[in-house]
């Protein structure tokens, strides 16, 4: 018991502070900009006629809002309320929110402000110098700082330019699609929903892996257009867990291309940019082989589960159809959580599978060496902990602790309708909050126990039927989901062994 | 990419296998330990007579026998099923299942080991150091060997003196408490127990953690007796999570005692006597913080849930009974598992609050500071990967691929008896086997939606109504359970974030 008032002792505030500030500025600053966009879009929801102009309720408007931003696409309206300038409205929140759009403005800021504030660091650098001890990491930093800032305005063309192309071929390829395919026409003029609106909005949630779609039943209305099912994969994987991996190999094409040392530059000192999704080449083998593993391997285990599926998912669909709908729903499950089967009808089995695959963060990586860079990196985090991390739990015992806040709001459904209100469908749909992906088991009228005559059966998820409270501990996993990056690596204080 | 090869071919297939391989050997030994004493004991079960002479299959024998020897007391044949001599020889199985028993005997081994081999062991510390170069730590190891000798022989003496003195003691307090308090006398002549086979086999089986309890009911028969649930509670404590703490202090008043300076010397230098229960006082210190900590923060939850429990699972009871039981059944959800009301009656909030509990391995701890020993240890740790450990996953990949498999093998149960088969109480039933707890929902012929007439209410676990290859996947889940500690940090290779 000695060491802890010593280690107190030993560390002054604000040393102690120190190191976390730019962490906790970084985590406030994210933190505050994903809240006032979500208020932002809940103002212009708000103010803007629906369809049929019968409102939503403030907090499930609220509630569509913080989803849009945080990329997750829980859903407590039906979207076919949403007019063609709500749609628009949404597909501005989510082009905000999406990691890609965030990361990119994210770097440009740092740019600038390092910029600006060269001297200052410098000087402060200096005192940090003299205070500690210390001096190869500053004056390396340093030389660093002027040597990659013509590299960093060529990255952050890079970002700009590769988010703008990927978003504007696949809009151009999706309206192409529709109006060249005569079934996915019908659909969108039966439902009166404008191509080119479809296209933009479908293109975006998509890349940003939200996963909304202008149609009630979201992507089910196109289970027999593998095209389109295909345009959608490939949006998913560019903007998703696959954007260090196209990045890299877009920066490698400008190389080729272009033969300016400035890609080189960055290819190699990836880590000095500063920018947390250039990865090595190594780490990005890595990503794109674990990330192709797990969807080979979930589409094993849900083929073999779901393809003589009994509840009619697969109803009129031939084996390719069928073939290239599984792809599409264990691509989605990671991440962008679109759908065109009815999650409900799926097999336990197959949801306690999806569970863990939207519970693994997008970056997740099969990673059996260790480079340099981590070796590093953990050596240094290893010698002190924060204060602040002290008394932090692991990501999944928050996870445990929002289910079960969850059980505590919906006792009584748990108890009165034991077949909607599940403790699996409440984990499938904390889980696909925490992990921002959508999928939810959805609710049906069928299933109650109690037979209430006035229910009716319709088109969003089963966080629609919450509590206000159990909505309100929803909208804070979402959010707490979109910054997990900041609290990955909390509960350390914890020794399981 | 280019580390893998250089990685394998740097490192010589000897040198490879050389640092895992005490531990392959102790996993090993461990293993075939469990098993050997699991087949026994399934024979020695199946040639004696069961009490109603009508014998169990031979899988639910295996399982019964499984869960005795793996400390687990998951059930599958009601427990009054045993005659006298079948509970004895439980009684065996469990003691010699026990954690305490197994590392006790496993340090009297190394010890006897070491002394037979030092002559070898300081031959090949020597090769092993012209090899590599290194010199300080062979040399320092055989130093330590010389002089902890006699420490380690009062060790072992004060291992076996607190294991025999636990249950000694505990034994006599069981039978004593059941000749002079009439209730607990008239339950046990009405179900026809012998009171000492009662009170060795509820000592053994509460110090050991297992969790058996001669009645069908498990501890609910004795709810109303505060005495025996105290006496229970203490036992589970001293020979489950905080049998560290029992250890160090029976080892400090020794030494304050007799004035040995060998005692002393052992809790000095607690890591070098080579036994993995024998912690530091820091570490036993936050040890018993955590544990004490996470039964109250479990007594508040429990207690605030289930005070008014609408089942009746407090009938007839006092509010002094209420909340000796409710401490009981806290205390038990980490590891021991014995019940004191029925947990299919719980609500689904306390339900998952158990589930992580029970996940939670015996001497979690929340240790804010890194003392030298951790550092060091994981100093050494990373520098180098095992390539056994590059294909392992972690703890709850395991745990989710077993529940994803009972799913599948209970496929149809889940279908056609929602409410009986449900996945949480598959994964309830899972973590209770991992965790070696015993915990179980039961199963309800009343929840059956399709009414099978047939169905008849039984007093054994969830995992009794499972088909032959879902039990024998949980005999698996217990015995892995059991050698948790040997699989606690895999799947390293995996990275999150
Ligand atoms: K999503
Ligand atoms: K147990």
């Amino acid at each position: 018991m000695k060491n802890l008032p010593l280690y107190i002792l030993r560390s002054p505030p604000r040393s102690l502070l120190r190191l976390p500030l730019p962490v906790a500025s970084a985590f406030l600053s994210h933190l505050s900009y994903f809240i006032t966009i979500s208020l932002l879009g809940f103002g212009a929801l708000k103010l803007t006629k629906t369809r049929n102009s019968s409102s939503p309720n403030d907090l499930n408007i609220f509630f569509t809002s913080v989803s849009a931003v945080s990329v997750s696409s829980m859903s407590v309206i039906e979207m076919e309320v949403f007019s063609n300038f709500q749609l628009l409205i949404i597909t501005t929140l989510m082009f905000l929110g999406g990691e890609v759009f965030v990361s990119t403005v994210g770097f440009q800021l740092s740019r600038r402000f390092k910029y600006l504030n060269e001297k200052n660091q410098v000087d402060s650098a200096r005192s940090i110098e003299m205070e500690s001890g210390t001096s190869s990491s500053s004056t390396a930093t340093i030389d660093e700082l002027s040597s990659s800032k013509s590299c960093s305005k060529l990255l952050d063309r890079m970002m700009i330019g590769y988010l703008l192309t990927t978003n504007g071929v696949g809009s151009c390829l999706i309206f192409i699609y529709i109006i060249t395919i005569p079934h996915a026409k019908q659909v969108l003029e039966s439902k009166g929903i404008n191509f080119l609106t479809f296209s933009i909005f479908s293109t975006v949630s998509t890349f940003t892996n939200c996963g909304f779609i202008p149609t009630n039943e979201n992507m089910i209305a196109f289970k027999n257009n593998p095209g389109l099912l295909l345009i959608l994969i490939s949006q998913v994987l560019l903007g998703g867990c696959l954007y260090p991996v196209g990045l890299r190999l877009a920066i490698m094409a400008a190389a080729k291309v272009t033969g300016k040392k400035e890609w080189r530059y960055i290819l190699k000192n990836y880590s000095e940019m500063g920018y947390s999704h250039l990865l090595s080449g190594l780490r990005c083998g890595f990503l794109a082989v674990t990330a192709m593993g797990l969807i080979i391997l979930q589409l094993i285990i849900f083929c073999s589960l779901e393809w003589n599926n009994s509840a009619g998912i697969w109803d009129g669909l031939n084996p390719y159809q069928k073939f290239v709908g599984s792809l599409f729903q264990v691509t989605n499950s990671r991440h962008a959580g679109e759908s065109v089967v009815d999650i409900s009808a799926i097999s336990p089995a197959t949801l306690v599978v999806f569970v863990v695959m939207m519970y693994l963060p997008p970056y997740t990586t099969f990673l059996p060496i260790r480079n340099k860079e981590i070796a590093s990196m953990s050596h240094g985090k290893d010698k002190r902990q924060h204060l602040v991390e002290l008394f932090t739990f692991s990501q999944l015992s928050y996870l445990a602790i929002f289910i079960i806040l969850i059980c505590i709001t919906e006792k009584e459904k748990l108890r009165d309708d034991p077949l909607n209100f599940t403790v699996l469908n409440i984990t499938l749909e904390v889980i696909s909050a925490y992990g921002n992906v959508g999928f939810s088991s959805g609710y049906s009228c069928k299933r109650q126990v109690k037979v209430d005559s006035s229910c009716k059966d319709a088109w969003y998820g089963f966080a629609g039927r919450w509590s206000a409270k159990g909505k309100f501990i929803l909208i804070l996993v979402m959010i707490f989901g979109r910054m997990k990056s900041f609290s990955m690596h909390s509960g350390r204080a914890w020794k399981l062994s």
